[in-house]
């Protein structure tokens, strides 16, 4: 299994992520990806959106503003609920999750209730400055806030989206006025979401700012059990067929009704084997009218369906699968991250799938100081770049270097040209994974 | 030329755009995308990306956070400078755009340093209440204001990024560290910026909540005025060309010494025939080695780059062709949108680019009530949705309505199933510009 830190390493060495705002010392719980990084989300994303809405005729896509009426977040229960017990020490001022306190200290298993009384009955230290101390355990609201327009009171208070969800869920109405899609039918988002996360931590798995691609998927009432397994199944096609993330390392969690939403009837977690252990890397919830509901109480409109065989008026049931961009780009990179050894010498490589791989080929002149060499190899480069889009050209250092880099990076091909094929037109293709080398005319590339 | 209102309307009605948070009484500013509007947003994204990042060896793609360290926006002058001047009525209390008043009264034309008595000497009266009663002209910062962390003071406060080009500018030294790209290259970025606004106005001309693309070009503060030529031309290659935009609705604005910022020794604004006249499309900057030096000076850091060949170390200096994703939407809708008459009739239209049609074909059955026409019509929509991907499927009322209902989405072909494609497997194939109507075979599709 691949330890964090060489991701993270990896990541920042080859222009994947750097850490938000790096050089001016950072931002924590924001990163920013890089040139590669970048080709790498774009695919996924893409994937994703061709997967979920462009292959399927049941499936709509929305885009809906981050910043929103703030009516939203009273009708979703956010204003009054998506919040983290936060505790402050009396001796040093640092603040802490409460619940993650009690889960740290050993043999506790307290509540996301906690209260100050049974923290100091637990016994259980401030991390900073080790004392036993503490003030009321308060709710932090964990979504930004902030003031829309000229005046800076409390009529102005608007919040960044902690979910795209509820942008789906107010603009369904205007998406059966206006289209009037066949029922059931998915309403499908990518976007950003914020979280003031009080400790953010795990390189991308858990950040401030993250990016969520959502499906809500409405449904007749009587429908839904029938539809979420099919849709559970999708998913599992999604990530061990289209995204190629090895079965094994995806487990199926069916949360108990003691830890689901209140609303929901049934929530499967896919869990991931990330290097930080076996963490929740999706998750698809039945949450009933739930939302719906919600929005037509607080916006006094009318959330019915009429079905256009049956003539039936009702309010749809939602089946969400929820998506995090990060935490799909942290199972990709953990699952290709790869150590092994060529020749005696460690190597580190990213055994992306070709599809997802920044290049698919890389083109290099066996040495860069013959300009016959680097000529030659520059129309082979052209030829594939034309043909394949994402080829990139590498003449630095040597050809071992270069292989240690494409490597790292994850390039299923490396194309050299030498001598040999300004005599017969033929290539070296060394391949990534078998370290194969085989020699093939150019026309066939 | 089209009208907007008309524009907005079939933007609603069609699905395309939706006033954000509608159902709640709507968020002035923010625009909600709906399910047409999500699939002509990304394909123009997609082709600038193409266009500008994947088609050309010197660009390479970031994609930093929204929320950035604050010493960001000391160092690029916007915590001090991006503002806005605004008055408030003392009798009514409400707030204006002094320059705005100053504009929007006859006769005046005062700059953005306009001062309360200058408004009152003007005899310029509040358009609320209609008095002439002002307060002091305040300068009033358009960056959105949060705060990060567990602790809401001076300490916490972050912004939303105004722009993108900062969140390229951060980045620029890791990419050069890690990835040391050949100069000059560009960085290129595409994401939200956001600016409070006190008149968020012209439909998704002026917003709130808006998506950049942006590039940031580094080269030899010796090469700039050749590069800025290229950049130019490929601007004027991508709009016309790429995007398929009337080169009659395009003009270049040579933006005069006293209208460009301090450091700016050249900037070029597009500016686009829009329904509300003739107004920035995007705009092309030389901003010298402006930005990085800040960004220098605020790090402590060194921005110089090494050139490969020469060794000459330098600080390069920088050229900003930046995209507004909605203006660039709109100026499409804007080209796309006739009226004209058909049989008699008036007929609304959008004359999209094959490229960015939200369907590139609808496929109907002539009549719904036929079993064998709609299973023949069904076998030719997968047909052609295997082939081209984005094709509808249209059953809905008469043909009439259904060739009317495509114009106005912008598909340009219509492909009908009757009774003599049971016979001789042909379909009648109608085209949104010219309405010729043809029979083809369908395996020549």
């Amino acid at each position: 299994m691949a330890k964090l830190e060489d991701i993270v390493s990896l990541c920042k060495r080859r222009g994947f992520i750097f850490q938000g705002s790096d050089v001016y010392g950072g931002m924590a719980g924001t990163w920013d990806f890089g040139p590669l990084g970048v080709a790498l989300k774009r695919k996924i994303m893409q994937t994703w959106w061709k997967y979920w809405v462009e292959d399927r005729e049941d499936m709509l896509g929305v885009d809906a503003a981050i910043i929103m009426n703030p009516k939203t977040w009273v009708a979703s229960g956010h204003a009054a609920t998506f919040a983290d017990p936060l505790v402050e020490c009396n001796e040093c001022h640092g603040r802490f999750r409460a619940d993650k306190l009690a889960k740290t200290a050993e043999g506790h298993d307290l509540s996301a209730n906690i209260t100050k009384d049974q923290l100091i009955n637990a016994g259980i230290k401030c991390p900073t400055c080790g004392k036993i101390n503490w003030g009321e355990v308060k709710q932090f609201n964990m979504m930004f806030e902030t003031h829309v327009g000229a005046v800076s009171d409390e009529t102005s208070v608007a919040y960044l989206r902690p979910e795209t969800a509820q942008g789906i869920f107010t603009n369904y109405k205007n998406v059966v006025d206006n289209v009037y899609p066949d029922l059931p039918f998915g309403l499908a988002q990518q976007g950003k979401a914020f979280r003031n996360e009080i400790s953010p931590r795990d390189f991308i798995f858990r950040c401030r700012e993250l990016e969520q691609m959502e499906i809500e998927y409405f449904v007749h009432p009587n429908d839904w059990e029938r539809i979420f397994t099919e849709l559970l199944r999708d998913v599992h096609v999604f990530l061990e067929e289209t995204m190629q993330l090895p079965a094994n390392m995806i487990h199926e969690y069916e949360v108990p009704a003691d830890d689901r939403a209140h609303y929901s009837k049934r929530t499967v977690d896919i869990e991931f084997d990330f290097p930080i252990g076996s963490e929740e890397l999706m998750g698809i919830a039945y949450r009933t009218d739930f939302d719906l509901q919600n929005v037509a109480r607080a916006s006094g409109k009318n959330m019915e369906y009429r079905d256009k065989k049956t003539g039936e008026s009702f309010v749809p049931h939602v089946i969400e699968p929820s998506f995090g961009v990060e935490r799909l780009v942290m199972a990709v990179l953990s699952a290709a991250y790869h150590e092994d050894e060529v020749n005696g010498e460690k190597r580190t490589v990213l055994k992306l799938p070709e599809a997802f791989a920044p290049f698919r080929f890389c083109v290099s002149p066996l040495l860069k100081n013959k300009p016959e060499l680097v000529e030659k190899a520059r129309t082979v480069y052209q030829i594939l770049r034309k043909k394949y889009g994402n080829v990139t050209w590498d003449d630095s250092g040597n050809i071992g270097k270069r292989y240690r880099k494409q490597d790292e990076i994850g390039t299923p091909k490396c194309v050299v040209i030498d001598f040999d094929t300004l005599e017969d037109d033929t290539v070296t293709i060394r391949d990534r994974d078998t370290l194969a080398q085989t020699r093939v005319k150019i026309n066939e590339l």
